[in-house]
This record gives structure tokens, sequence and C-alpha cells, in this order.
């Protein structure tokens, strides 16, 4: 299934892709796609309808992310070989973990604001999984049973935030709308495989990033087994597993985002970004 | 005032300590103390009210974390002069930052559960910052208007996990439990100088740990107004502002916790602590 949320923004419903290509209202279903929801089983509850008995949603309908309220939002740093040698980076013995602001998460399409004194805004396509079940010192062989399914995630960063300031990364990576997800959550069972998938970012209309997740350091059932000997994965909670080459820090000479960029990513078989970047305005 | 959580774990109902020294149930004026309840001004309502006429809880009520539904767990590292010396790390110059796990919260005194394959699990009496009110781009001078009250804070962490293990520090912090918050959530009003409030922590009834929240390097003020530059803070957030000296792995020999080890930690005017550390059972 192709999982969504529409509407306006902070007042989203839960739909899903129809075969057809309509999206469909979920709202009848599951009150929302939450952690929540997730705990209580929606995604079989879902599982169970027939979307052609489902309302129509009207074509044009903003998506917003494909989670709300989640808690946790773990990024994993330098997680494709390329991407660590084009950052002069060595490559990681284990996963490089941080944390993205869970309220910097929004709708695939969302505009993304440029920071307050921002001059080092970077794009970054991703794979991220959703938790669907609390995962606690799992086994990399059973991490996928707690996997809701798969997004398309933009970890955006700020550079000069995220190497400059002392430290830790986190600073440059929660600036608010730093997390477009979406615009689908894929359940498991739609991928015939996670780690062959192609990837994709351009900036204005010009390809920068190509990528597979087949070169992946770490793949996403590592991912899952490891982070949960650090701590809980709770429903909801979700990880983004890095990024390939192409980011605008890694170019001669490096090339950042300025208002009025438009950017757009996606993986095969998840779906498509696409955001406009805008100033802060106070 | 000096709001608290009571009950079993997981369904805690709101309360309040009393001038008299008894808990009062605050269950018929809000319904919790959570992100959404403090949005809506919880704190405002819960100052109208006349503690004399609210029930009286029964003394030796298990006590929760002082907040429900935390999103954002920030901690502050190195923020205390002397501390930064005993582990032998440079005085920051900006903030260090980084994440615990929101669901490592617990209750003031339930058992600290050691993780899985841990040999270095170390103590951090702290004073934490709960955001009351959305914060960005907020000014020092007007930053303690967004903070909903001080609470203690036990920054519970592994120090293989947090420096042995590859790059970032979340991967000590976030484990089940690692996050004992309360007994209670102190209102501004009822503190006279944040930046005075001595601290302590005792193992198996010896001080190790002494301290004065005059020491920090960056004081509560400057913290909320440097974080909310990076990210949006929001209501029921936690910044935890680091710890003083007297830390197991700042010893000679370094001393670490084992299963049996009893903990007690308190800071001045914001009550006390005291956890259990146990094994972790599979």
């Amino acid at each position: 299934m192709k999982l969504l949320r529409f509407g306006a923004a902070g007042s989203e419903k839960p739909g899903l892709l129809a075969k057809d290509g309509t999206i469909r209202d979920l709202s009848g279903v599951v009150s929302d796609i939450t952690p929540e929801t997730l705990k209580n089983g929606a995604i079989d509850a879902i599982a169970k309808v027939d979307p052609a008995s489902l309302p129509v949603v009207p074509a044009g309908t903003r998506l917003g992310p494909v989670v709300n309220g989640t808690r946790n939002f773990i990024a994993v740093g330098l997680n494709y070989v390329d991407h660590a040698h084009e950052t002069n980076m060595p490559i990681p013995a284990e996963p490089i973990l941080f944390n993205k602001a869970p309220n910097c998460i929004v709708g695939p399409n969302d505009n993304v604001t440029i920071p307050k004194g921002s001059e080092k805004t970077d794009w970054e396509v991703e794979l991220a999984i959703v938790i669907g079940k609390t995962a606690s010192y799992v086994s990399e062989a059973d991490a996928i049973n707690y996997v809701a399914g798969y997004a398309v995630c933009h970890d955006v960063s700020e550079r000069a935030f995220q190497t400059e300031r002392g430290g830790q990364w986190m600073k440059g990576k929660g600036s608010p709308t730093f997390g477009p997800l979406g615009p689908y959550l894929v359940t498991p069972d739609e991928v015939a495989d996670i780690q062959n998938l192609d990837m994709y970012l351009d900036l204005n209309g010009q390809r920068v990033q190509t990528g597979n997740t087949k070169t992946m350091i770490f793949g996403v059932a590592h991912l899952v087994s490891y982070i949960s000997q650090f701590l809980q994965l709770d429903p909801g909670d979700v990880i983004t597993t890095g990024t390939p080459p192409g980011v605008g820090m890694g170019m001669k000479p490096p090339r950042f985002l300025k208002a009025g960029d438009k950017v757009r990513l996606g993986i095969q078989g998840l779906g498509d970004q696409e955001q406009e970047f805008v100033a802060y305005k106070g």
C-alpha cells in the first residue's frame, strides 16, 4: 500500500494512493497515521479495506508528511561510500547517528525555509524508514518486522550550523521545514528489494544527485537492529538513512541553496517531492 | 508552583505539591501536563486554583516524569567549567548540543536499567528546562518567557556508547530509563535565581557530585535563545543543561554504575530523586 496524509497543514486526513492513480480518503477507517494509531494496528485495518469503496480525494490536494506526531527523528550520516568520499570523511566503521528535530517534518511539496543567517543550506535525498512496532534489541534478521513502511525524505542540512558551530551535527539538521517526508508511506510488501532502488535529486531542473540504495554502507535491516541496541524505537519514529553523492558542499566550488531555488527528488517506487526554497521572514 | 504527575507509569495524573507538603490532585483542573495542555494554558489554569480545595493524594504515591509526551529532549554537553576539565575536553566556545531519546524519560524514583553490554554507565545531575511556549529566534532577554518551569534531570550516560562507537554522542544518552525527570516542575516565579542553585549527587550514600548552577558556562536564558536559532522549541520540549564535576568517568580510576547501586541527586528548591540501578533482563 501507498499510504499518505492529505489536506491543510495541521489538519491532514489519512489516505491512500489507489491502483487507478486516485487518492482515496481513509478517514472513515483510521483517524490518522500517528504513533498511537500505528501501535494500535492502523496498517492492518487499512489493509482489509477495498480502496475502490473509499471516497475519492480531489486531484491537486496538498499532501502532508506521511506520519503525524513523530517523537524521534534519527538520521544516519555518511552512509553511502561515494558521499563519504565527496565530503573527505573516512568510511564509518559503525553507523553515525544524529537527530533531526521532529517538528521540522513537513509535507513533500511544502516550501522549505532557509534559516536566518544561513549561507550553506544544502540538499540530501534520502530513504526514510517509519517504525511500526516498538523495537528494542531486535536482531537484523527480525528488523524488517518492525518497519511500517518507507518514504522519501529530504534531509535538508545547514553545513555551517552542522560543522562549524561546535561539536555535534544536530544544529544544522532541525531548522523548521528541514524534513520533507513523503509523498507516500510505502509498506514493505510493495518493495521488491529495498536495497536496490534508484534515487535522484534535481536542482532547478539539473540532475545533481544520482544514487541507488545498493551502495549504502549499512542497510535498512542493519540500521534498525543497530539503533535498537542504543535506544527503544517506537511506532512513528523515523530513521532517515543517509544520502548518496552529489550534495552542494561536495561541489567544486561548493554550491548552496538560495531563495527561489526549486528542488525535485525521488526514489524508485516511493514517489517524488518538489520544494521551493524561500527566505526566512521574521 | 511545584507541579508533578502521580500514579502508575503510563496512567499518571497531574498534581501539585501544596505549601502544607501534601500532594493535591489536579485532574479536575487539567487532563495532564503535556505539550498540548501546556500550549493551551494549563499552567495559567492551575495558577487560578486554590490548592487547599483539591483532593489530597495518598503519601507514597509514585511520581512520574513532570511532563508527558515530550518530543524533543535536548542536552547540553560540557556546560560546567570544572566538568569540562575533568573530562579533559576544551571549554566550548558555543554550547554543545545533542539529543536524548524522548522515550527514555521516566519518573524521578523509577529504577534505571543498565543497558545490555554496558560497562560504562555513568551519572550526571542536571538542571532541566521545560519549554512552555513555541520559541523560534527568541532573544536572551525574552527567553525566560518561553520556560514553563525547571526540574531535576538525571542525564544517565553510557560512556562507551557515547564516545567509542563512532561520532555523535546520542548513542550513549537515550537507552530506556536514561532520563529520570522530576519530582517537580517548578515554575520560574518560585526560583529566586536560577543561576545560583546548589546541586549534588550521592552514590550509595557517598557524595560524588557537588556544584552550583552559577558555574554554568552558558546560562538558562542563553541556552533557550541559542537553541531557538537552530530549531523551533515547542511546549513540552526539555533541555537538560549539563552536569557539574564528579562524574564516574572523571574519577581515577574511572568508576561506573553496577546493578544494585543507589543514586540520590537533587537541586536546591527543585527537589530530589532516588534511583536503583538494575541489570537488563531480556
